[in-house]
């Protein structure tokens, strides 16, 4: 965890300091052989170009930086964001050191053990623990679900408001129909106004403001939260553009490999967030879900792989012929005298239909593919737990279809979100959030429960099946 | 379907445009750097050349063109061929919109549900529609037995020839033994002559010609079934040449890029022409079929996979060991300096090893595979439902495995077939089929039933327990 | 089996000769480009460099290799090792031809039938021989165990000394704790040692030498058994950079290309030697070893990869994100001007960085692999029938994963380990086995036991449940 934290940093710096030495620092005509190189060698030698040759040296290089004062500019936002980065980092080392501490000196599992303990154990010595020494103070006897309550307070919150449909994250487009939209973007951003930001809902980690508690002053109150939405949004508006580059950067740096090495990669499924939330249970742990919905992913992919739709299979078969047949010439050519290969863009263009005819082939079904969507459905719901009515018996259609894969899309389309988040999330807290504002009021006073000794909790997670019914 | 059709015209133009292109307006000599480009630049600058200087300029390629007058005739055929398909296209839409109105006004499914009946589903309203309506005049119920035979009627025959092995589709050879020779174009023409050709046997798309359901004049007529067969024979062996180029060419375009990409998917398996024609059931729809067959591929796969021969492995060990020792060479040298791709051919020698490696590597057994034919072979029938009795029992025997991998071949075989069958089609025609016509007039009147409203239809397909015995 | 023994000859030959000429007779400034190519053409064509202008003419070559004396030197004893090897093979042949003989005439089994045979059918064969011809003259019926332990005499006691933890191959050392090494090499000379070497335990093919079967002198035989390890071991020590540079050569030559095409097959696993050793029965033969770990290969894998350190992973992935990102600046240049392809190193770069990115995938975890150590542990126990009791229950534990690595050891491990045995080989036959020497004396007089008609054999291999007790 730290050192993935220490990393994180690390690559902060390294984005932001590469971005700019290839603004600044490279003198690209040499590096695309518009310009000769002037080696002092005599000039019968070939000439070798070597990498360096086309750095430009460190004073023209800083007098160019300096002279860029856009570039300066950004770089000292992104100093100061780093350096918030790093003071989080301080603290959450401080965090870690107490949970260290606890597991040791509590708990009196030492380090080297931890990692042959299963979650189920370290749960039952807490339990234990209490009973002899009160760690907490307020109950006698903690239980695991007072435990799983203190931990995922947050998170069964956010459960619920995305079960109840409370949060803006399925619209209505004109063109592309029911969509969803739920990137991590805005999960910061409901996250920052409800839980942890200031003048939030909750007054500290366990307990909901004393005033949301009681329904008198609910109109004010949802006045109030509506100027802080939108307050939130402007500061999103205002940062969008920031946002954006170092989205936009981050994505070149860590997907061009990939699209490069295995362009198939990107037509592959993931669950997406909106998935997570969906189909995460009340008190269920991050590494419980994840295990369920990884055991569910190969059926998944399957049953979304039955749905290639016909059109697109014959498109995509004609496009990888025309490519394919303009390829099979080149590579005839290259393979009788490489020489082709120094001819410009030949290079270029080999690389790019050989992308494309990947990206083609990748919708197209496999011949031998078995069609049975019913099936493969149902060994989904095994995994998955839940899943609306109407798809019973209807797994063969493209609704039923559609409906999943807003759950399980495309690892693109996930990228693609989290690219237009930026410019999209200050749009849906304004626009959207902003009238919901007394629905929320009303859904934290109406399903907060004050447990003793574990704070407020969201009812729901109560368990308390005779009051919420039973899910199933 | 409509859009498949458009696309293949469209290849089609394609496919000759882009030869001939090649053939007329490129410069080879620039392209190959034999020659150096005047570019009217200052010679200081380094050069580059790029691909357009290495196309001919549009007059001196179109006088190129009409001075090569072989080229012209064979464009000349080929423009024809392809008018020729684009009526047959023209009335394949009339067809389609047909089609498209029995569904909606007739069946009453709008377009737009399509998607979502299953074919169980369009067959029961049609049986439905003809109880009101009386859609077939010559019958009060319509069965799905009806419907099945009008719709593969045909096929059925065919299924029938081959079962019976009246089609010459089996040869003894000098070298290779028994071999099955049944390509596309051997199967086009084998319709031509017996269902839809001029002069064919039957009448119309329903019923068999009147002289050929009796008995009385079968010589005479088998005279002229084999004059006929003669004739079409002939005419095969003339465009012979001209579907040879087109083969070829169409291979090229379509495999090549597919060859240096994954050589290892040419050596893998799909069901043959044959096979597919041996394992189809009467009455058997393509789709069914094809998911039958689907489900089996796998267990095929892997049985055809066990049976590897240990010489062979060894020879392709040992060739891609020595392949593989030049490779690394060349690679730890290109890894030093890349001025070693440079030379001339070294980087054709990269590739063509790395290809060859890679196909030898398709040769040699994954180490961990586990030998088990017998279990294999049973999970095949289970999908293929239907095997030889000698197979029983002998699996792990080369003959069984030969006799299966004339239904189950390797792709790069279907591919050869294919490429030869232009060559092969008018021997196996004029020689083969020949001296057979008595045998298939005799068939077509043994094994014909009129149906009341339904046509002539093959006797086999009736399902008739008691006339023809029970398969299994 | 004899064309694998010839394409090893030849291998041996290739190897030499190639080594020799890449370090004799290659011009590798021509080939780095570091000196223009003198063709006599006129100046202004382009010059184009091929490769035999990189090749050393061949009176300058055979001048080369003459004047370096530590060349010819390695030159000669390869000579004389392949001139052996040749010896070896024509003997070989010999007894290929004798067991061909003894199939046809003994057992009248025609060559071309043999691949129907299983083992079980060529078994039954021999005992039912026997009865009729009496081919042992020491007894009267042979059964299934007296020819598997003819055929498994040596196997046998390597098996049991293994078991018994008698050979010295699990260490405890100071960094990596407890360690197993065993190498082809390690067991070749182990073999030598007790088995056939001169001077060996065994007289001859099928009993113990007499002296080591009585008690009496036990001391005085292990001061001999002492000095004979010793002096392999000299011998080893002699020979260790020839084989070392064997060995390196080899490995280059074969894995360079497979390291560049599929890196991370490297990061596959396979059975240690070791582990074939340790998981195999007695009386069981190659094939039926071979089978069983091939079954149990599959969930070996999917245990161990549930292993990744997640320390480990984080470090790949940030790796992987750094190299990636310089990577992708390359590729977008490349792609918008191929040119920089033609700069020093380039090429290179990418090509290592590629790999290096590969590499660290291999670390990094599928995100959707479901964690479930007990289940697997428990499919691979019912394939390789054997497991400490300590792993009963700790199967998510690390220690057990450490220890069933020692059977399923990664195949990078597998191929360093095979290129340090030479240096490791004396060291641990003249350290660690000779202090053992009086045990070994002691395990071959205890536990063989004359079967009448087989020679001596293992007394473990008898399958005596009364005397072992029962392994289970």
């Amino acid at each position: 965890m730290l050192i993935g934290e220490i990393f994180e940093l690390m690559q902060f710096i390294f984005v932001v300091a590469f971005t700019t030495f290839l603004i600044s620092c490279v003198d690209y005509d040499i590096l695309f052989a518009n310009k000769a190189v002037n080696h002092s060698q005599h000039p019968s030698e070939p000439i070798k170009v070597t990498l360096p040759d086309a750095f430009l040296p460190p004073n023209v290089c800083s007098a160019r930086i300096q002279a860029n004062s856009f570039l300066i500019c950004i770089l000292v936002i992104a100093g100061v964001f780093w350096i918030h980065r790093l003071v989080k980092f301080i603290y959450n080392i401080c965090c870690y050191w107490e949970i260290h501490s606890f597991y040791i000196n509590a708990l009196r599992i030492p380090m080297s053990n931890l990692p042959y303990y299963t979650w189920q154990e370290v749960q039952a010595r807490i339990v234990q623990i209490q009973k002899e020494h009160q760690i907490c103070i307020h109950k006698k006897e903690l239980t695991e679900l007072d435990i799983y309550h203190r931990i995922l307070r947050f998170k069964n919150y956010m459960v619920a408001m995305v079960n109840k449909s409370l949060l803006p994250i399925r619209f209505r487009l004109p063109l592309l129909g029911d969509t969803v939209f739920y990137t991590r973007g805005l999960k910061y951003n409901f996250e920052l106004i409800f839980f942890w930001g200031p003048g939030s809902l909750f007054e500290n980690e366990w307990s909901l403001k004393a005033e949301y508690k009681r329904a008198g002053n609910r109109l004010e109150l949802a006045e109030k939260l509506s100027t802080r939405i939108l307050w939130i949004g402007i500061a999103n508006f205002l940062l969008c553009p920031l946002i954006l580059i170092w989205q936009i950067l981050y994505a070149f740096f860590s997907y061009t490999e990939i699209l490069k090495r295995e362009p198939g990669s990107l037509g592959a499924r993931c669950w997406s967030l909106y998935g997570r939330c969906y189909l995460r249970h009340f008190n269920e742990l991050d590494h419980e879900l994840q295990s369920r919905l990884s055991k569910g992913y190969k059926p998944a992919s399957k049953y979304m792989n039955c749905f290639i739709s016909p059109l697109l299979t014959i498109v995509a078969k004609n496009v990888a012929f025309f490519a394919g047949s303009i390829l099979a010439v080149l590579i005839a050519l290259t393979i009788y005298d490489e020489d082709v290969l120094a001819v410009e863009h030949v290079l270029t263009t080999v690389t790019l239909l050989g992308v494309g005819i990947t990206v083609c082939r990748s919708f197209i079904p496999d011949q031998h593919l078995v069609f049975c969507p019913e099936q493969l459905l149902r060994v989904i719901l095994a995994h998955i737990h839940y899943m609306p009515d109407h798809w019973q018996g209807n797994a063969h259609r493209y609704e039923t279809r559609d409906e999943f894969a807003q759950l399980f899309q495309y690892k693109a389309v996930f990228i693609l979100e989290e690219l237009l988040s930026p410019i999209i999330t200050p749009l849906i807290l304004i626009i959207c959030l902003r009238p919901k504002s007394l629905d929320i009021v009303d859904f934290f006073r109406n399903f907060t429960v004050a447990v003793g000794g574990g704070g407020d909790t969201c009812s729901f997670a109560q368990m308390d099946v005779r009051q919420h019914g039973h899910p199933a």
